[in-house]
């Protein structure tokens, strides 16, 4: 039997674009003498695509699209993931009964499903967690049961595809979430096999955003179930970018075919591709065992694979050119630079440096290098004018009767400094060229706030800020090292203090800089964003008393932990500075950050449901 | 029957203030000698608390505070809304079981209810729309059902209160969405009532944000539920301000008893309180006629009420004391500063007025002139300078070898003055006084991204962001002519043709304005924007050309609708640009945008989901 992974790429709510690389993808097929032709899930209309889903036109611009494929099929069955409707039947909103489904079609029809009398496979397991919201749009298997006073078993059963040799096949077919059902109280490919007969082909169409460390407990998860069966598992997800508004996550596809034995990769990750295979002989492929990386190298790779890819799709998605960067000599700029080269050229990166009193030569000098080692054009444009001007205008407005204090707090001249680079020079220098500019934030800073809005927080995207500092000093070490074999990126921005050079109090040339330990504070603050149960003020105090957060920290962690704070009290005090930083000044700031390139399994954005001013300050 | 409605305030994760709270309302009404005491949903916990569900440790402790609320009880019931758990199972995402309970607590103790075994009463209709996110967080009463294998109507019962004086009442108790099942294929008061016995009382607790003209359904709606039991209704809501990070909602209360006559106001709109009542004789009230009042004047009363009301709560919880409004001498920063004046005090709010060589001397004098009426500071700073130097070092750029061309985009130097006023002197200003300054963007501009990202766009709160244009020109008025009774916001203002003056091509003497025929263009984007079934292009385009288009906009939109598009290619090309400005640099700069308060049963943020790029522009 001759399959076709079609692992296309979806855009967003683009169905005329999507249909275009479907047909494609099946007259391929078709040349390749497919039986089955598999896509991902929501190939046709995308995944995100935010308040598409209140729109009826553009439903039924999908569902003509869906028989648009269908009639592609010809004799080969095409599986494939799109929206469906039920138009007699409405959602718990009010609004049109979607589904997301899997259709089948084959000579020039969609199947009927006889288990729930319409011609598509609905989705049963609907994730609600992280910046999944399919409960929000779609009706699902569960609910279909219950409306109809069914069991959910009778709804569920294998189905079985005629082959055009006339061969049959009984197929278990799934969406997505079907298969990862540890925490459901049901396990759908079970249940479709629970009638007394085992599926000849079990098939996993997805949409499946990258998340770091994702694709090993991929690998884990269907070679289990494919290990369950005793049946080989097709599993095909999309590639691109699709977006949530704040959060923007890359799909790696990485489709293949899982047996007992492992993981047989078909397509590449990050990249559309349509392979048809014989599943006999892929199934009797012996799997290669995976060039042997150290853990830290594996990270790196897989970061800056993820993050050059991801970058690479927003580009072209959003039709981007050019880019000027604010580059201070610190090690966030250069990486964001580093990477804006490799995706839009090193001739479309504009370097821009931007002066104050405060800067050292030491940076200034790094930011120069760094420019010239990439290959890109560099400009020095200076704000001390521009930030003498506005110190003037508060002395007139204090002089017109507004009660300014007559000495001003240290932080408003430090932040009129970072606004003038990020809302003045950069804004209209990018403005001037066309370009954009990115936000250099990491996700240590975008925690607890450690930016300026309008400044350094301003940017069309934040392509780093879901690493943490210490995963923005690996990867620039890995670039250099691994990517470049030279110092691309200068020894001085890799060993000079992480400071803002902001004021005289953060004099990098006397070793003075940020008030967070990034070894030790990315720690913490993964326990507030990251963990699955996360920690709050309470939880982390209380672990430390009963002494078992240094559990959770690296013993480098717990090392600057004994060092920064000889007592509980100094601890305690740190503690509940970076958790009301955490919890309002950051949580403020963030509802006004660029989208965030997502990485990590809790990114900033769409999925960190914020509360400013939550809660009360301590 | 003495019933206490504790219609009180609740902020968002803060279970010791919600406490606080709560005891003071049940110290009242045990000396006012209630039977029962009824509060909100979430009453404790409070309800947006965005990731503060994922926390443990915030979970016991409100948990912890369930008891202690149950402490208080002595030998009235007391009624409230609370999260609640079950420790030995799991939520679907692997987390805690949590529920969006009611609790009933007597003598000291909660009470069990018998139906599932645990000392709660789940929500069982979960909204998952607007704002609402329940299934993301919470388990309910149909899940429950399914995993138990049982059927929804052995879990949904009537429970039998027996009050201190022996007397005996059965009880159906909802939550919030429980009450609204229209579309949902199951009415939890129904299936309570299904067991052969009717009710004696029926109480609904609700944390449900205000909406433009939610009271006026919320009446109805209850007293039907009245009508069809012959029960009366004790509805319970909260009032405050809780927020989802990019949305601010504010709680109405609006507390009372509904009979089959209507509704019996108990608590006041926007104000927590606690009122001891008579069932019985509150029952036996004649409902009194409302005020009668003109459609435009309760609108708008309704407006300002929700405004002035958000406002102040947002105020109040936030802890801010001083606010520095841009003054344009245009409508949408002058009903800010009206907004502000009123819930901040005229002393703490500091008009500033930043000309350019584009502003006309009509609009800088009516800048002035609202300072001065509404007692407010004022201060002119210009942003001529600045704009200058930034020029200057856009030609410095150019000659350190960046290509920027000779000729600049006008839009380049209109976008540099907007991000001088609000990046720089309006954020320096605000600093320096301790004070935050708010968007005055209106719902217009925000749709189609009429605004400067970091310039007009920035603030601490978009106040205005849910009102469309003509919205802002009717309340506006009613300030005037109803609250003032002389014209606070000058004639000028009133008068003048809306205008960003950023360039000779706005100029208002010349009755150069904005793009936006506002009458028309708010009526078009309300049917993308605000239809449940929303419009997009193609259903606008087709609406236009089967003649049904004219059905969905008021008299005055189609007249301006004629006027401007005499052919349907003149109509199309208008529909397409602005389609493409909301869907595409809309949706961009909207992810940057800050919070807004919500008026609408539509406003931007979190409930409007982004799909930054979607579709492909036209």
């Amino acid at each position: 039997m001759r399959i076709c992974i079609a692992q296309t790429r979806i855009k967003a709510a683009a169905p005329e674009d999507n249909f275009a690389e479907i047909e494609k993808a099946i007259a391929q097929a078709h040349s390749e003498q497919a039986d089955v032709i598999i896509l991902p899930e929501m190939a046709l209309p995308g995944y995100f695509v935010g308040d598409g889903w209140e729109r009826p036109a553009f439903i039924q611009k999908c569902e003509d699209f869906n028989h648009r494929i269908a009639a592609l099929s010809g004799d080969a069955v095409v599986i494939f993931g799109s929206v469906a409707t039920d138009p007699r039947a409405r959602n718990e909103d009010g609004r049109l009964r979607k589904f997301n489904a899997a259709l089948i079609a084959q000579n020039g029809k969609l199947l009927n499903n006889p288990c729930i009398g319409m011609p598509f496979w609905p989705k049963t397991l609907m994730p609600n967690y992280r910046e999944f919201d399919d409960s929000r749009h779609f009706f699902d298997t569960r609910k279909l049961a219950a409306e109809r006073q069914q069991s959910i078993q009778s709804l569920l059963k294998l189905f079985t595809l005629t082959l055009r040799n006339g061969q049959t096949l009984r197929l278990a077919l799934g969406i997505c979430e079907d298969a990862w059902s540890d925490d459901y109280p049901l396990n759908p490919y079970e249940l479709m096999s629970s009638h007394g007969e085992k599926p000849d082909l079990m098939v996993n169409i997805s949409c499946s955003p990258f998340t770091l460390g994702k694709h090993a407990r991929r690998k884990k998860l269907f070679a289990g179930l494919s290990n369950k069966f005793s049946c080989p598992v097709v599993y095909v997800n999309a590639v691109g970018s699709q977006n949530v508004g704040k959060t923007i996550f890359t799909f790696d596809g990485d489709s293949g075919v899982y047996t007992p034995s492992g993981f047989h990769g078909i397509a590449p990750a990050f990249a559309a591709a349509t392979r048809t295979l014989d599943l006999q002989s892929v199934a009797n492929t012996t799997i290669a065992d995976e060039r042997p990386l150290s853990e830290s190298s594996a990270r790196n790779e897989e970061l800056l694979t993820a993050l050059e890819a991801g970058l690479s799709f927003v580009k072209d998605e959003w039709k981007l050119e050019k880019v000027v960067i604010g580059v201070s000599g610190g090690i966030d700029s250069a990486l964001s630079a580093v990477l804006h080269a490799r995706v839009f050229g090193a001739q479309n990166v504009f370097c821009v440096n931007m002066p104050s009193r405060f800067n050292s030569q030491l940076t200034i000098g790094a930011a120069q290098k760094l420019a010239k080692n990439l290959g890109c054009s560099f400009a020095s444009l200076s704000i001390e004018e521009s930030v003498q001007l506005t110190l003037n205008q508060l002395d007139d407005a204090r002089q017109q009767g507004l009660p300014l204090p007559s000495l001003l707090n240290p932080l408003v001249a430090e932040n009129i400094q970072a606004r003038d680079r990020g809302s003045r020079i950069l804004s209209a220098t990018a403005s001037a060229l066309g370009a954009v500019f990115p936000c250099n934030a990491n996700k240590s800073e975008t925690t607890v706030g450690y930016s300026t809005l309008y400044g350094d927080h301003a940017g069309y995207l934040a392509p780093i800020a879901d690493l943490w500092k210490s995963d923005v000093y690996g990867l620039a070490n890995f670039y250099n090292q691994e990517i470049f074999s030279r110092e691309v990126i200068p020894a001085e921005t890799m060993q000079v203090i992480p400071s803002a050079e902001l004021s005289a109090e953060q004099d990098v040339a006397q070793g003075k800089g940020d008030p967070l330990c990034y070894p030790y504070h990315d720690a913490l603050f993964r326990l507030w964003v990251e963990e699955w149960n996360r920690f709050d003020f309470d939880s982390t105090l209380a672990a430390y008393d009963d002494g078992t957060l240094k559990n959770r920290l690296s013993d480098e962690a717990v090392q600057h932990l004994n060092r920064l704070f000889p007592t509980r009290e100094e601890f305690k005090s740190d503690l509940k500075r970076w958790w009301n930083a955490y919890t309002g000044m950051g949580a403020f700031k963030r509802v006004q950050a660029p989208p965030v390139l997502a990485i990590t399994r809790r990114s900033f954005g769409f999925d960190h449901r914020e509360c400013v001013g939550f809660p009360r300050q301590l």
